[in-house]
């Protein structure tokens, strides 16, 4: 289960509260800068081109502050600004769509447009290339509708819950969460008279909100005298929901499912099939691309937290007794920002670490979760995420859950704070002991001794009897702490009944010790011929939030840049050519039957060779064209100035080759696959610098 | 709506029927002969090679039998065999797995294993190249759930019914039609007393199965004393069961949606915004592959019918005035099967039919939906699609929706019957009307004229006065009737009512004629002067059952051949490259350094290459090696024999040609690219006939 944002993104919104005030001057001299902009877009028809440059140029100026400021992990209302910006362009060019918009949309749910479908589908191409081709992972493809049973075993039934408030007039439904850290926020932000003890509790009140329970947020919802927010109308007591969508499986209406909340369950009923598949060897990975659903109280933070997205999950499996990765060796030298618990708990920052020294030093438990820390941090980079931005943080104790081993979630900053975009988690055998608790199924993995081997086994005999006489009707929780005492724990036990007859022990399930004596338990360690182990596998789980990475990225790829021939400013996404929805437009310069059937023997090309092209022909400038694909991020554009060549150029630097018209496929392709950089292609083919650059 | 299958399934059951004693001596000898291999093969380890090599041509002769029986639409035994011999390939290889098998499973829901996984993902990528790419078509990505007020207005929440019937005691939930089907073809084929005139009025109801209303149902399976199969229960009424999966959007539980049925209304949603983005043009299509949604009563038919299942669906956008398509002319040429209204009605067999001359002769209603019948027909051949055992069915008057101007579907035989997999439908403006009205919003495009053109327009003025007194409470029905008037009758009742004063007209509402005199409406046709005209366009829809595709396709791909120096059948899969999951295996002739270090130059090679490949280093003979990854159908096998060069073995021809390591990958490449073919490469590289292909 991947776990909430919240905590980081709180830490990290306070601190940009707190330096809101220093920006707020810059932000404000922007938004002026801005207005005269626009103001002067609305003249333009009157104005002389002299007048448009030279606002052009301040305009300029102030967007590349803007960036810097964003850049540099700048004040809200820049980020503000800067994402409406992207928001803006991505909505616009239908990026992305609001669901069912004609209808007035569904909060939570969005579509991907035309050229956002193509990044997706190029990010899974890729994550398929990247980690299943790679790594020879078994990819399954189970469904989304899943029944009530999978569900109660692996705890979502139970867990899979957010603490929610009524409106006791209206019905309106609230997170209690939001809700407590809105008023909390709001407070420290802009309650002039708050004492320092009062700012201190409130200040602690945001820190441990995730860890409250529901009596607890109830308690201070009304100490604080939160009411609903939309009416002021008393609140109800909180009570979990959960988050799952529920329906029915069939006609009869009696077997409740669920649609899938992740898609790992899938995997781990499938074990046991795919264990023998693999030629019952460990290690092996399974993975899945596929929707998932959350049925959130009231999404907030837009495309980040949405009611349905895609995951891509891999389950590795591997001998808990054995966590080293044969390919470790290929990533250990890669250094990057690194958030330990250390270093969170100390109010320290992220901090570059070699991976290979975060797993010799232990603070990443194993090689096997070092190796996919690696590859996930190869995967984001390969996309375009900035790996300024970019941090591994490590889950907190509380954050964790009792059977996980060691978790990290890659971060990613944009406009919304530090965003929790892939999950990287050492579950270790939990989830197949669940499924093979609830199944009956074993699901478990053998280790065959070329000889048999001998091996001391520890065996712990309560004597029911004398604990049931003891301990009546807790006899049952008696017995089975000392059956689940680890090898260490039992000696001493041994060691005290024998020196002094009795000994104090605590039973987790009674919240209190007992006292033991020798006759209720014998305790020993005995030699026994082995065969095989068997034994049930520890997974690493890295869990990859598709939709998040994708909208991070957007936020990462995008800059404006001035036009030369035209007033406003232009809009660019950076897209890598594996990432860019559309790998090249094809421009005739001009309308004429040469141009258009150069146009056209290209546009077979490009189709044959499998690239993503469009044909422009409107009759519109050549600088205007180009916009509009660097609008969409596409890498290159190939403009058709004669019957025999073309020039292509690349959409950063906006140079510009010349190449013949039977070679254009074969280099876009070469550079659309990664084969040739443009530096490459620049070296081979002569640069132009023609009329239609000069247009731009 | 993608309709059921049912009528031509049952046409292809009942003409199977009767000829099933034609080959039941056949089956019978096949039985006989495979019951002598089974017993041979247990007493394997004490038999003479000898006596086993007789049995396998035996063997392998009567498979071969059997194979001709099935692949010339043979009978029912020989089907079910063919169909067990390949479902069992396909689950013990894991292409299919029952999904939540370790609780039991659920009807109707299947995993896709790494071998399925695969092929659906190479499936998916060609049809985006097929269609999406080579088409430009604008590809959206839309969520499952959907809310109710849309799949209101597409007539799904009323209309997306089976009819169902319970066991009165048990509750158990039947598909009426189902238990009526199964009734008439128990009868029809066991009961010897049968007499003509009772079998011609089963086969009659068989007939017209599909079209019985709820009330005609109930009266067949009380007539036919019809009870619950299970218990022998008697059974309730049929009534509607609506086959969406239903959830609650939100915390409230108030606001209803459903998982959505088919892709396709995502689309028409967005048509708006995606007209806007192909820059106000038509024509242009929208793509769509995703998850939909299925609630069966009683999932039948194995992985043919299931309750979740991927579609590919296209929406093309074309004025209903212009269905010419400009690239109609490339696919006039190919001849297929077709079966057209007329040869269905006339107990006729489908017949290979030019698309051109189709189209032409108006037996496909116009160009555009030619045009994708002929892309459909291309891209199924492609994927491996067996010509001959694919036919294009016109929909009959009955099957089809009232608005829809022409319904072809894309029928694959296979072991089931001819099978429904593709829906081509000219749907006309039914869909964006349907979404126009509800949500108020136009959906409609636009014409501007160069310069405005004077057209001449029908106006009806309906007297409401005269109307009224005349006809009272159905005065409203005769004004909407006069004001639907089309153009032809309109003037006819000019003229009538100019000559006669008065005359009759046929109110459709009311169900009877009417008596208009000429005081009750003026008719006339007025000149006007137009600047644009405004139209809901038209749609054709190509909607594509991915996974009844890939269902057939492992039926067409699937045979058996012998060994030579094994002794049992070995199952093969003839998958073309692009489709096969993995795209070739690496073997180490003998385990030694020397091959295992080149095995990993050819790996590294491969992966680079993103070719999907596998090592196989398992220390069994090169036949038995050779024989897995036939079953699961890699068309390359690269045996490592010495440290320079290397055999490459196509998987059907078993032949073998000698590539030196370093050319390894951009051999395997290219074939499964499709730049080039075997007999290609055969041609450049020499063959290679040694020692492991001896073994084999």
């Amino acid at each position: 289960m991947a776990s909430s944002t919240t905590t980081s993104e709180d830490a990290l919104r306070r601190a940009l509260a707190e330096r809101q005030a220093a920006v707020d001057a810059q932000a404000e001299a922007v938004r002026a800068l801005k207005a005269a902009g626009a103001a002067a877009a609305k003249a333009e028809v009157d104005a002389s081109v002299e007048a448009l440059k030279a606002l052009k140029v301040e305009a300029g100026a102030a967007a590349r502050r803007l960036q810097a400021a964003v850049g540099a992990g700048g004040g809200g209302a820049a980020r503000e600004e800067m994402r409406q910006a992207v928001v803006n362009t991505l909505e616009r060019k239908l990026f992305y769509i609001p669901s069912f918009k004609i209808y007035r949309g569904v909060a939570g749910l969005y579509d991907y447009g035309p050229p956002g479908c193509a990044v997706k589908a190029n990010v899974l191409a890729f994550w398929r290339q990247h980690f299943v081709l790679e790594e020879n992972m078994l990819e399954v493809d189970c469904p989304c509708v899943t029944p009530e049973v999978v569900l109660k075993a692996s705890g979502h039934v139970e867990k899979f819950t957010d603490l929610m408030v009524k409106d006791e007039k209206t019905g309106t439904c609230y997170r209690a969460d939001h809700l407590l850290k809105d008023h909390c926020k709001e407070k420290l932000e802009k309650d002039l008279t708050l004492s320092p003890e009062k700012a201190a509790e409130l200040k602690h009140v945001l820190a441990v909100l995730d860890d409250l329970s529901a009596d607890e947020l109830g308690a201070k919802i009304k100490e604080y005298g939160i009411v609903a927010p939309d009416t002021k109308n008393p609140l109800s007591d909180p009570y979990p929901f959960n988050l799952m969508f529920q329906t029915s499986i069939g006609p009869t209406g009696l077997n409740v499912g669920y649609m899938r909340p992740e898609t790992a369950q899938g995997i781990f009923v499938n074990f046991k099939d795919l264990y023998y598949y693999n030629g019952q060897k460990l290690p092996f990975a399974a993975a899945q691309i596929g929707q998932a659903f959350r049925n959130e109280i009231s999404p907030r933070q837009g495309l980040l937290r949405v009611r349905e997205f895609t995951l891509a999950e891999i389950e590795h499996f591997v001998d808990p007794e054995d966590k080293s990765h044969p390919k470790f060796v290929d990533v250990a030298d890669l250094e990057f920002l690194m958030f330990p618990r250390e270093l969170q708990l100390s109010g320290e920052s992220a901090k570059l670490v070699k991976l290979g020294e975060a797993v010799s030093k232990g603070t990443v438990n194993n090689e096997t979760l070092g190796y996919f820390i690696g590859r996930v941090y190869l995967f984001l980079t390969r996309l375009g995420i900035d790996k300024n931005r970019l941090r591994f943080r490590q889950h907190l104790p509380n954050e964790m859950a009792h059977y996980a081993a060691d978790c990290w979630d890659a971060e990613i900053e944009c406009s919304y704070g530090w965003i929790e975009c892939v999950g990287i988690a050492d579950r270790s055998a939990y989830d197949l002991r669940a499924h093979s608790d609830k199944s009956g199924v074993p699901l478990v993995a053998h280790e065959k001794f070329s000889k048999p081997r001998e091996v001391e086994k520890l065996v712990i005999v309560p004597s029911k009897k004398d604990l049931g006489l003891a301990f009546k009707g807790n006899q049952k929780m008696v017995v089975e702490a000392l059956e689940a005492m680890r090898e260490k724990e039992a000696m001493d036990m041994k060691a005290a009944l024998e020196s002094k007859g009795e000994t104090n022990f605590q039973v987790c399930t009674l919240g209190k010790d007992v006292v033991i004596t020798k006759k209720m338990v014998s305790i020993s360690m005995e030699k026994k011929l082995e065969h095989q182990r068997v034994f049930t596998p520890s997974v690493i789980e890295p869990s990859f939030g598709i939709g998040r990475i994708i909208y991070c990225l957007f936020e990462h790829s995008f800059y404006t840049r001035p036009s030369k021939s035209e007033e406003e400013q232009l809009n660019v996404f950076r897209f890598p050519p594996i990432v860019a929805p559309i790998k090249c437009t094809v421009f005739p310069l001009v309308k004429n039957q040469e141009f258009d059937d150069a146009a056209k023997v290209i546009d077979k090309a490009l189709t044959t060779a499998g690239i993503s092209h469009i044909i422009d022909t409107t009759a519109i400038s050549i600088g205007r064209r180009y916009a509009r694909t660097d609008e969409i991020g596409v890498p290159f554009a190939v403009t058709v100035d004669s019957a025999t060549s073309v020039t292509i150029r690349e959409r950063d630097s906006k140079e510009q080759i010349r190449v013949g018209i039977d070679e254009v496929a074969s280099v876009v392709k070469q550079l659309t696959d990664g084969q040739s950089t443009w530096a490459d292609v620049s070296f081979k083919y002569p640069s132009h610098i023609g009329p239609q650059g000069d247009q731009e």
